[in-house]
């Protein structure tokens, strides 16, 4: 038998799992050429297995198999890369006993309250290097879901609005204090202190963003009012009007929501408010295992009880409640396509691996907020008796 | 010792339990006339013990003592009740071991799971006669929640604006069949109808109320497109577009979330967009035991995290949370107002106890709303996966 046959069961096998994933418009191309397909619909995307042993290894582990096997480029995908995911994954996954037998120890598996196990997982991510983000990010480098005003808006100006929906969120005063926790790059900072007149503590402990961050509020001038701290949210100190968190806590972690939550419970003073910004699931379940792998060590994506649950023991009552999973699908999807236009550069810069990484792990957010396996939800909390609130949400969507 | 004398014990006992609610502004007027105060600050309420045995039964049952106390008349609130009332609800309640254990008891207690037992108690209180609703409610006598579009608009006004935002938050399209549990006396179903262009069939228990909605939806041509059902939430049949349920998941009871969520999954096809209106609390505790007994028996009020979980078994994400406390201490405002202005009548018709047990229950939950131990939700969701949903939410703040 030579590399370029395939073999009845391995046959049977492909057509297996073409009908698992339910989508007729998918065609699996096997090694020596051949093409297996459920029905004659038009394709839309094809799935080429370049070596028979990725055969077992999908079988093996499907979580894992499928993307590392891409990576490697054992496996290419044929057609526009987030519309084929968005096929593989509108097919929904069985939660049997086993699944969730696999998913509580995967959940309990990667707890870690070290706060040199968080530096570690954000330096692998976020010390890329600045130059590898401003390659695909906005000029202001956010990169967390922004707000499309409309869908047709520029990336630029979403995640400009993006700020600003948060900063109207907060109901900040000028003269006010605001602690910011996990503040990337520390776009929402300036824009806070710039258009809103507070003063703001950041805090990260990615030192590549820091340094970013520092500079660019000398820069502009805003070095006096907003403060960036290389340290770790648990370390906060002091008392603020607003305490704001926009994609942070899909790092912290499950184990360490309790500790998010006295920080935030000692920062906010009775009037105080907050807005926690994140990626959440509708049902419990671990990160995927892939992305965990290769993107986000010590990952994991809340529920929104889970979130709520970081706030109801100190009397920290929600007021809004704004799900903007369809934003996060444009943003990526202006994400990847940037990111597609410096594919050279990067492969230069790292390795034809890392790119394809990337280009993957774009693409499958991309399908994971369209077909909804992903949410993301902007939660604003204040104490439960207050009344410094705004009386509607009318001034949300007043004209600037 | 005659009943008008004061023993050394009666009186710390009077300033202790002052000290306890820990407002200056208060003061206890004795059998005897004599005046208990913790300081000389200005008094903003004063309440008057006409009766020596209180003293024992506010010790032994705190939190049905002096509602019970007031009810009869032996207990006496001088100033603005519900103003009195915030000062004493101010107090922080602390959750003491012996407190967490009767809380749990009293939350396993009041379970039922009996239809037969949900028409008890929603007669109790809906089928006490349209004639006295009728006396303090708005003209379409909405018995939830308004929305003030500004704080000073009137009630009429803000029960419509009320109707308007929730039609707006479930994205209503002209030809959609609306499904709505719980519907009171109907005003929201023939808004839709007629502003929306919606049919919708409405669920109610109570057959005053049912009786009610079905002539005013006769007088206005609309029963060819709004069906009343006198029957449980549970026997729901059918798909709809949309389900809407303002207001009745505070007589559901948490013992009935599990079978509510599966109403709801049935009801909704991929596309479905729903909305739970309801009172909610931060921390999980029983209703007030003295609400629950004259009032509302058989309530729950839940919190957000329980009312999430009535959704998420079944792939349903939330879309939209607005927390509406200040708005329902307003709307209570307006009904006290007027019940107050009507007061000579409900006791003609009913007796004094009923009039002071009623005054009571609408100042008390103004009083509770204001220091947040009351919240209230208004709850938008939708299938995981859908995409039918507004770009984002200006649409609710436009002008009609």
């Amino acid at each position: 038998m030579t590399q370029s046959s395939v073999t009845g069961l391995e046959r049977r096998l492909a057509r297996r799992i073409l009908e698992t994933r339910g989508d007729p418009r998918l065609r699996i191309v096997l090694w020596n050429g051949e093409e297996i397909r459920c029905s004659d619909a038009p394709p839309i995307g094809r799935v080429v297995f370049r070596d028979r042993r990725l055969m077992p290894e999908l079988l093996l582990h499907p979580e894992l198999g499928l993307p590392e096997a891409y990576a490697d480029g054992r496996l290419e995908i044929e057609g526009d890369l987030p519309t084929v995911l968005k096929l593989v994954l509108a097919a929904p996954v069985r939660r049997t006993p086993a699944k969730r037998a696999r998913d509580a120890w995967e959940l309990f598996r990667r707890r870690s309250k070290s706060l040199q196990r968080s530096r570690k997982n954000i330096h692998h991510h976020y010390d890329l290097g600045n130059d590898f983000y401003s390659l695909w990010l906005d000029e202001r480098m956010a990169y967390t879901c922004a707000y499309f005003p409309r869908p047709t808006a520029s990336l630029e100006d979403a995640q400009l609005a993006k700020m600003e929906h948060v900063s109207r969120k907060l109901w900040l005063r000028p003269g006010e204090r605001v602690i910011e926790a996990g503040c990337g790059w520390g776009s929402l900072a300036l824009h806070m202190a710039r258009h809103h007149g507070v003063s703001v503590t950041a805090y990260n402990i990615s030192e590549e963003q820091v340094a970013w961050a520092r500079a660019r509020a000398r820069e502009q001038g805003l070095d006096q009012r907003v403060e960036y701290r290389l340290d770790d949210y648990r370390n906060v100190t002091g008392q603020y009007d607003a305490f704001v968190s926009v994609g942070m806590l899909e790092h912290v972690g499950d184990e360490n929501y309790a500790a998010l939550g006295r920080v935030i419970d000692r920062c906010l003073p009775t009037h105080g408010r907050g807005l926690i910004h994140s990626i959440g699931r509708v049902q419990r379940q671990p990160m995927d295992a892939w992305i965990e792998r290769n993107i986000f060590p010590g990952s994991y994506s809340p529920t929104l009880p889970e979130v709520i649950g970081i706030l109801s023991p100190h009397d920290l009552a929600v007021i809004d409640v704004e799900n903007l999973r369809l934003h996060y699908e444009k943003t990526l999807e202006h994400w990847l396509e940037r990111f597609e236009k410096h594919a050279a550069a990067v492969e230069k810069r790292f390795d034809p691996r890392f790119v394809r990484v990337w280009r993957l792990y774009l693409a499958g957010s991309i399908a994971s907020f369209h077909v909804g396996n992903l949410q993301l939800w902007q939660t604003v909390f204040q104490r439960t008796r207050s009344r410094d609130l705004p009386w509607n949400r009318a001034h949300l969507y007043e004209a600037r």
